[in-house]
Formats: C-alpha cells, structure tokens, sequence
C-alpha cells in the first residue's frame, strides 16, 4: 500500500517492509510479473531506493521465499496431544490456509520458472519438506531408526499434498475443505498400503487406530469405504 | 564411448552421437557434474567442434532431455486390452525401468538447479506429465467431461510416482519391484478415497473392480488389507 505521508524508516524496517510489500504482490500475481518498479510504487519509494536495500529482484524475492518459508515451517507445529488423525487435520488445513493465502507465488515456486530454482530457493523449499518430515515423525512417538518405508511414506505424503494444493490453486474446482479431509485420507490410505508390506509399520497403524476416536478422520474414512464397498 | 577410429559424419548423425554420449554421461551423474571436456572425450572429438552443434551446454542439455522425454512418453502406450489392473502395473514397470535407467539425470530434472528450470525443460517435463494423464484417461474408458475430481487423482497419482521414484533413487533401499507393486497399490486407495466423495468415480471404481480377475494386484491388495485389519 502507498501511504501518503512518507517518513524515515530504520534500515531494517524498510527491509521489512518491502519484503511485506512483495509478498502481498506475489499473492496475487506471479513473481515474474511483478516487477520492481511496482513494489517501489506500492512501497512508496523510488525505484534506485529499493536497489539500496535488495541489489536485484533475485535477492528481494528470496527474502521474501525466506519470511514465508518460516511462516509455512512454523504452521507444521502441533501439541503432541489427543488423537493424531485430529492433529494431522489441523496441520493440513494451517497448510492449505497457507496455499490460499499465497497462491501464485505458491504456484510459481513449485512449477519452477525464470525466478526460481537458485539453489537457495531450492534449499528453502527443501528446509520446509524437512521440518514438516520432522514434525511428522515425531508425531508417531517411534523408538529407534527411520525404516525406509516409513521414511518414503511420510516424504511421499507431504509431496502429495503439495501437488495436491498446486493442482487446487489452478482453478479451485474442488472446495478447500473437502481437500483438507482428502489429504487426511489419502494419508491413511497410503498408510495403509504401506502397512501391508511392513510388519513395523502395521504395529503402528494398529496401535494409532485403536486409540482414535469415533470422530476421528481415520474412522470416518473406515465407515466410509466400508459404504462404497457395501 | 571413444571410438579408435574416426570417420567424418553427417550434422544429424554427429548431432545424435552427441546427444546418445551426453544421456550415457548424465544417466551416472548429474548433468551439472558433466563438463563439456567430457562430452567431446567420450565422443572423441574436440570441445570446439562439440561447440559447432551446440552453442552451449544447456542446448545440449535440452536436444538430451528432448530424446528422453519421447522415450519415457512411449512407455506410457499401453494396449487397452485386458484388465486395468495389469495394464496399470505393466505402464508403472517401464517408467521405473525408465527411471532406473536415467538415476542421476532424472534426479537432477526434477529437483531443479543450475542446468534445469528454463521454460523449454518445464515444457518438457510438462508434456510428459500431459502425455502420462491422457493415457490414463483413455485407459478409464470415460465418456463425457472429465470431473475435477477425476482429474486430481490422475494428475495427483502421477505427480505420487514421480516423487516415489524420485525418493526411491536416494539410496534403493527399497526393491525397486515392491515399489512398482505399491504404486498400482497407492493408485487403487487414493482412488478409493477419491470414490468416497464423488459417486462417478464410486461407479467407475465398482465397475473396474468387477472385472478384475483374482491375480489383479487390485483384488491382491483388497486381500492383503483385509489381512491387515484381521
């Protein structure tokens, strides 16, 4: 936004602000078509000023990636308390809120593109998959290392709910909450699959489930396949 | 591969022997690792005439990624005979062998970095995607628009493949062959998910099913969940 009244900023204020600036910008419209001159103008400031805080868009637009990575990495966290098909519902609408909230800069990250694909955007990105790999394992409360089934199963997860809300920002077809609940399912399904071919992943599946609720997500998809199958 | 003897060849034939050579190189390390030396060596030419077919290493790069893209969208041709089932799982057989083939150079495409992200890889790799979503939707044997929510699971589903395979190459510590099992596996129970919300594909899903012979791994996996609730 443009205020009327220009005033003297400190160095890391007008940082702050511009890169509040572009974020909002890159909520609306892609990276590559917002150019500089626009966030100097929504700024309220010239165009060389914003060359003395950020020397090219690059730099500009990966601060920005970096304030909305930590947003996004800060949504993953979750009180390890009551069911977990409960917690992983709230995670993934906090997720999809995200989505919404930034989705062309969203979409132009994760297709790639002229502005993207620096290998700090792409560490950013990977800094994210991470901590919401971390997040997840902790949730499952195991002991001892990481089977690779395991491991695959969460990283293939939170791939698919990337690709899942990158396919819902081109055209919104599908209503975000019935996405929220899908992802939720699709996570036990997947669960599920895996658990088939791994006796310690189907030790888990059974223990989580025997201590989730009749509300629980998990036991809604249960009666539900329960329905179609019938 | 150096060959003792030279013998002169025409553009197209040089231009093709160039391309064979970079894809032998990139399918062992990433086409950021592969230096133009390398590519003229193993050629047994010299780097400036490398530089006379292709004015860069990212032009190279493409003609490469060009050859693959065509190879991998072949495999995705299957006959629409017999059941789903296997036809799935044979499509899913050849990408992995695909993908098992090309490890360094597939990894480096879709994690992006230096040499990818330009808008004539993104349209490469795109195209592949679109290629793979038509021929399942020609295997669906649908009439009519296609919903979005038959939509997202095809397109979500092929994206789920991609990032399976893609973690599957950071280490195989995973039979490649139990993965392509769990893929056609993840497929049947994400669209079991899908059929919960939306009755087109609850139909479409009991009509595949009741043509399934008994070693469909569709029906194996309906047994082996059945097991798993037992």
């Amino acid at each position: 936004m443009t205020t009327g009244v220009r005033r003297r900023m400190g160095v890391e204020e007008r940082r702050q602000q511009l890169i509040d600036v572009a974020l909002e910008l890159f909520s609306h419209r892609s990276p590559d078509e917002v150019s500089i001159d626009e966030i100097a103008a929504a700024a309220g400031i010239s165009r060389p000023l914003v060359y003395h805080y950020f020397p090219g868009k690059l730099s500009l637009y990966e601060a920005a990636l970096q304030l909305a990575s930590q947003d996004l990495a800060g949504r993953f966290t979750e009180p390890r308390e009551g069911p977990l098909g409960a917690r992983l519902l709230r995670v993934t609408r906090r997720f999809f809120a995200f989505v919404d909230d930034h989705g062309p800069g969203f979409s132009a990250l994760m297709r790639g593109g002229p502005a993207v694909g620096s290998s700090t955007t792409n560490a950013l990105v990977d800094g994210v998959r991470q901590v919401a790999f971390e997040q997840m394992l902790q949730h499952m409360a195991l002991e001892g290392p990481v089977s690779p089934r395991l491991e695959l199963l969460l990283r293939s997860w939170i791939s698919h709910a990337e690709s899942t809300a990158l396919l819902w920002l081109s055209g919104r077809a599908i209503p975000r909450e019935e996405l929220e609940v899908q992802l939720v399912h699709d996570f036990a399904a997947l669960a599920a699959v895996a658990a088939t071919s791994d006796p310690l992943l189907a030790d888990l599946l059974r223990r989580v489930l025997a201590e989730e609720p009749q509300d629980s997500p998990f036991v809604e998809l249960i009666g539900r396949l329960a329905a179609l199958a019938a």
